[in-house]
């Protein structure tokens, strides 16, 4: 008997993942599990590969379409691409050989906000899916799964696709089990309820996920680790960052806009969220919550000493010392975490309800408050907007934080006009530098612009910056967004054609 | 004793518009009623404009910060922007002085969500709120409040400001009474609850108004219409975009992907919408419903004929024609519409459990589907967002639709790259001119570049935007999104100098 494949039912289907790889065929819409680096399956994509590389040197074309929570890991993404084997992928992304086949035009790439992907499968936007590919951390005497180290979209693969193979990862720690809130009260329109979650903390789903074991065509058994997320100390620029943000956050409690506790926090990965997460730490909070997407070190840290009362996520994101803590204290964390279906951590009627404080990166802002969080001049896909618009357009508060600068100053965070736009001036609050932060709540275009080139811009663009809003001011069609249409993104070009936004 | 100001206490304030204006102050912020011309008020802010002309004239600056619902009248943004009154104005507007005044930077104009309005007024982002002045249909014996022909944010305005001028206007039909449902279970993070609306004729709250009396500083009567809104017949290019719409519907009916009664309607207005809801009248519909912001003339007709089992609105903008039905008829379209709050005709919440299909217009759309809903050339303000965003995120479906070209062909609605963008990507399901349909669902960008040129682009237009893109495609830095960053504004910059976008 297999320690984690508990079902005599399933347990017949257990092969191996060459094997398992050999059920999925050209042109297969694929959906995968796997978000931010933690729960994707991690044997049958590269057995998949290798099949793929190995027709298509071969002339003949092995290309699937490949759907998942989030961005996955090398073992999933990277391999799928360097065999030429995705023709489609979404949503969010963040592997360096797909990113390259991405810009290099090679294949279909489809960006959207986290909180829409299940919906739209379930509404056919995305056509049929023919087979699931899901990590669990292991499978129940009566059929069901205990979810792995994310959530994401498994639900809903789960339930749409025809055929479904699950890996049993046995790396997976045992505690995972009791830590998942699978809410399964989705409806189709017009037969909708609401989402009766009240608070961060409220269970409203599920401990496991549900398959129908008719559906289960194959059981692969891992034992492999999920995708290191290597945590860095906060350098400078993001303390500096992370600063000014404390400090505004003292003074909304102070003028009565924030309750003492703050409200349910929403923080994207990175170096400068974890600076904030860290500043948390010093600043005499306790008692607060999380609704975010994904667990990263900085959140453990901030679990352990009290100021953070709990966290609602739809994945984990740790370190390899963060997980050595995750699983030295794992029944201390089951009752702290709750990891829920990505269409609940992102979905719009939770994080309005909850007045989440949104905190995410940035590409660039232009002067006016516009935010790119996707593409490099405007043409090159980053890793895609992720769950920010989720959050931004519906959180109490949106912030958007970058270092002023970016590849040793030839690229300035705050631009004319941005190259593309992710969040648009009616849903962005806060724009945030190491340079300071600019509270645009309540102001006009002009008066935007004016704070944003004063608090936000390196010294090196500020005096830029002025001289174009200035001439905008004065020679603009309209002067309620002045610009300067033949110049408005000349500081994109001169970047594409010199290497610098500098003249 | 006046018939419709029954409360002894507020009969007491009774007095003239010129006295009550007289209780104004320079650098106040005032909140007024009105929402697309409907349920403003029609006397005191035009004896105000008569004080701040003389003030202004005799150079004691007289001027005020407005918020109101959504656009009203000449006889208030009209006369007030005449005699510039105005600092501050937001959110939506569309009066022709007003908007000449926002587009010489005269004044400073904020445009936002309608559905964020309320909030972020609760929130504090506007900062105080010293007087409102809002129009009611009638005053209860014991001080409750007939709304009039809009709700819009008035529940906040008496809410939240210091003072309160009511104009009692008896131009309104009595038969208003009744068709109200104002929700009283708003809340502030971290208190809120779900909104138990699951169906667009759910009642979930008061007939009337609340205002504390203590606040009332002034009742005014007046007895004037809601400005007109002029009604002609859809012309041949809106009755082609209707029709591409309605066979979209068909398809989308056969293929299951949309239930055949469709799913609550959300419509701009004006004469592409008016064309659609003509449309809807012949196609063999009947119970349907609309949840949506505004009751116009089209709606009537559809309530009239079955077609439309009823409509959810917060205002109305009917014709002289559509009133006269109205008020002949207002205890049958009593039982068939309800007005909102626009914090809850525009709530995320309920629009995303609705499943709303949003039918809005727009200025411009390029060929990745960006779409601008607001500013003619990237700079000149237009009218604003309006609740276009508030539909178009959370919809089951978001439709953007114009002609394909305006100014007698000088303008192309399919654009190399949006001069602005009020609606991302992420968020814009279906294009639509004269010309055809583009389902952008499921494409990526490239994708949906080709279809938008296909379909939607005028024959004039069309070969030079399939131009843009194949070299786009040839020469662009990063390929995801292509895009000729020297080129890609041309089109706007060709026609503030030249008058047109040709060539």
């Amino acid at each position: 008997m297999h320690d984690r494949v508990r079902s005599a039912r399933l347990a017949e289907r257990m092969m191996s993942a060459d094997e398992a790889a050999t059920l999925v065929q050209p042109g297969m819409t694929v959906a995968m599990s796997g978000f931010t680096g933690a729960g994707y399956p991690k044997a049958v994509p590269q057995s998949l590969a290798k099949l793929m590389a190995r027709e298509n040197d071969a002339g003949n074309t092995f290309r699937i379409k490949v759907l998942t929570g989030a961005s996955t890991a090398p073992e999933l993404d990277g391999v799928l691409a360097e065999a030429k084997g995705m023709e489609l992928r979404l949503p969010f992304q963040s592997d360096p050989a797909l990113r390259n086949q991405i810009n290099a035009g090679e294949l279909d790439y489809i960006d959207i906000h986290l909180g829409h992907v299940a919906q739209h499968t379930w509404f056919g936007f995305f056509g049929h899916i023919d087979l699931a590919i899901v990590e669990v951390a292991g499978i129940l005497e009566d059929g069901r799964l205990i979810p792995s180290s994310s959530v994401g979209n498994n639900k809903t693969w789960l339930e749409q696709a025809d055929k479904v193979i699950l890996e049993v990862n046995n790396w997976q720690p045992d505690g995972l089990e009791g830590m998942h809130d699978v809410y399964y009260g989705t409806a189709l329109p017009p037969n909708r309820k609401p989402i009766m979650l009240e608070q961060p903390d409220d269970r409203i789903g599920d401990l496991y996920l549900h398959v129908d074991p008719a559906k289960v065509v194959a059981v692969v058994e891992t034992d492999a680790p999920d995708r290191n997320s290597p945590f860095s100390p906060p350098d400078e620029t993001s303390q500096r960052i992370a600063g000014h943000i404390l400090e505004f956050f003292e003074h909304e409690i102070k003028r009565g806009r924030m309750p003492e506790k703050l409200l349910p926090l929403q923080s994207g990965v990175g170096n400068v969220a974890n600076a904030v997460l860290a500043g948390l730490a010093t600043g005499g909070y306790e008692g607060l919550t999380a609704y975010t997407e994904v667990i990263q070190d900085g959140m453990l840290d901030l679990i352990k000493s009290g100021v953070l009362r709990m966290a609602s996520a739809t994945s984990f994101s740790l370190s390899a010392a963060g997980l050595e803590e995750f699983n030295a204290n794992v029944d201390f964390y089951r009752e702290r975490i709750l990891l829920r279906p990505q269409e609940i951590s992102n979905h719009p009627e939770v994080i309005r309800r909850l007045g989440c404080i949104a905190m995410n990166g940035m590409i660039e802002a232009d002067i006016y408050g516009n935010v790119n969080s996707t593409h490099i001049a405007g043409t090159k896909m980053m890793n895609g907007i992720g769950g920010s618009g989720d959050f931004a357009r519906n959180s109490y508060l949106s912030i958007f934080m970058s270092p002023s600068t970016a590849k040793g100053g030839a690229i300035s965070g705050i631009v004319p006009m941005a190259s593309h736009v992710d969040h648009t001036e009616h849903d962005t609050m806060v724009l945030v530098t190491e340079q300071g932060l600019a509270d645009m709540r309540g102001l006009s275009p002009k008066q935007r612009a004016r704070l944003v080139i004063e608090k936000c811009a390196h010294p090196d663009y500020q005096p830029l910056l002025a001289d174009y809003f200035d001439r905008a001011c004065r020679d603009s069609h309209g002067k309620h967004t002045p610009h300067l249409l033949g110049e408005a993104l000349s500081w994109h070009e001169r970047f594409v054609d010199s290497g610098s936004m500098l003249p």
